[in-house]
């Protein structure tokens, strides 16, 4: 369908250690090759960059690649085209302002029949469920609340959501606001947090290796988000179907458990099925 | 305050000759430093490009210069800061979706003591008068008109609201949806339709020259809109005070006349006064 990769950190970090494994998934090592996108946030502004043609081979990433932007904030999408052609508005992450905030969205997944979505607040334009599926939270969201609410009321409101939008198909993704990041998660998200001690990773797609205790300082927190994991020789956690996340500086803040499911060969190489 | 350049057309071309004297006006052959940004639209998308370091030396706008994108509308922008911090969420142009399509704009000017933004339809992100106003145009569309209204009304609503906000300063602005664009004067705006035949153009910032016979068909139409002209040897038209035009597949097509105002001398080399 479509890979993710995110992360969230409490100090400005550069993600082209994950990004150059991620990338390959793009039409090397995988076949998610119908464009893709990549949004830094630098304080409430964001950065996006797109292209139509494939992650693996884009002109544009390679941009990315040399750019080593540092943001405490990033989501990455590599399209494997379901529903809406390929093109620059149906690339992920999808952006909204919603309350003066940047909302950046990545999904993974296929929605059917999806609710009525002909409110003028926010409308798609693409012609992907994922973009409709985001419009339909943020219109759902400024309805209920005119200003901005606490933390936990978007959690809560976004888990149902969520579970609203999930009984429609395959509903994994990732949300941020430049501070707050949540993932949800419906067959596969992975996620793991380094911190103190940093030590060694590998990467699966191409072997490339970081030793992390060469960048990292003591405090830094950095959380990895991605659809299968991106490297061979750290404890990734796979989240459970319906499984929600929050995350902030670097760490989980909040999280609904969800529903284990039989076990699939999904190519998770050693993850800990931890309940989300 | 800013420098703006746009570009509407009938054909996908290349902005990259006007760009580069452009891009030299951030930091070489002027001051405009505060951060630049560009956005290309490809069908219903964008691809935006944005730093909040110089234009003429942001890796950035290297980038761009080495991908060639062809587009049909492009608005670009190079910030001298006069409200808000330089940062990335005061780059121009601002983007939002509007019934279903990207709204990019972009402003040279000054405004005070706005009218009450506090509508929860569309919010500034950062803290520019220039965002203030794009919402501001946005949410009075949006309260007008639920659903896309034809051109004729969206040039007659942005004309009202247009000579409202200018009430409150300087507001020569560019705005597009990716099929017309529309620019609006208070002090400094000008135009040039290219078309066959097809000649050479020499830029001021830096004497590159440019063969546009060896690029163009017979059928392309090109309109270039700037603050101040880019090249030395071509016929620009001078937007006036409170004039407006839109332009859609490289032509002129609604045109609001301005008033004329008193002659400054405000570098406009080989210009033609022309009401807008």
């Amino acid at each position: 369908m479509c890979q993710m990769l995110a992360m969230n950190c409490n100090t400005p970090t550069d993600i082209v250690f994950s990004f150059e494994g991620f990338r390959r998934r793009a039409g090397m090592t995988d076949s998610h090759s119908d464009g893709f996108g990549i949004a830094f946030f630098e304080g409430k502004g964001v950065r996006v960059f797109r292209d139509d043609q494939p992650g693996a081979v884009s002109p544009i990433a390679d941009c990315v690649k040399q750019y080593h932007i540092k943001s405490l904030n990033v989501i990455a999408h590599i399209r494997k085209a379901t529903q809406g052609v390929v093109n620059i508005e149906n690339t992920h992450p999808f952006i909204r302002e919603i309350w003066g905030e940047n909302w950046v969205f990545a999904h993974n997944g296929n929605l059917n029949a999806l609710p009525d979505l002909s409110s003028c607040y926010c409308t798609p334009i693409g012609d992907t469920d994922s973009e409709a599926a985001f419009c339909y939270i943020a219109a759902k969201l400024k309805e209920r609340f005119c200003r901005k609410p606490t933390e936990n009321e978007i959690f809560d409101t976004i888990k149902e959501l969520a579970a609203e939008l999930a009984q429609h198909g395959t509903f994994n993704f990732i949300l941020s606001n430049g501070q707050w990041m949540i993932a949800h998660c419906s067959t596969n998200l992975h996620y793991l947090t380094r911190q103190a001690p940093f030590g060694v990773a590998q990467r699966i797609d191409d072997d490339g290796i970081i030793d992390f205790s060469n960048y990292a300082k003591d405090t830094d927190k950095v959380t990895i988000i991605t659809t299968f994991p991106l490297t061979k020789d750290e404890i990734w956690a796979k989240m459970e179907h319906g499984g929600m996340v929050m995350f902030k500086d670097g760490v989980k803040i909040r999280e609904a458990i969800g529903t284990p499911k039989e076990a699939v060969d999904d190519g998770t190489l050693g993850c800990t099925k931890i309940a989300a």
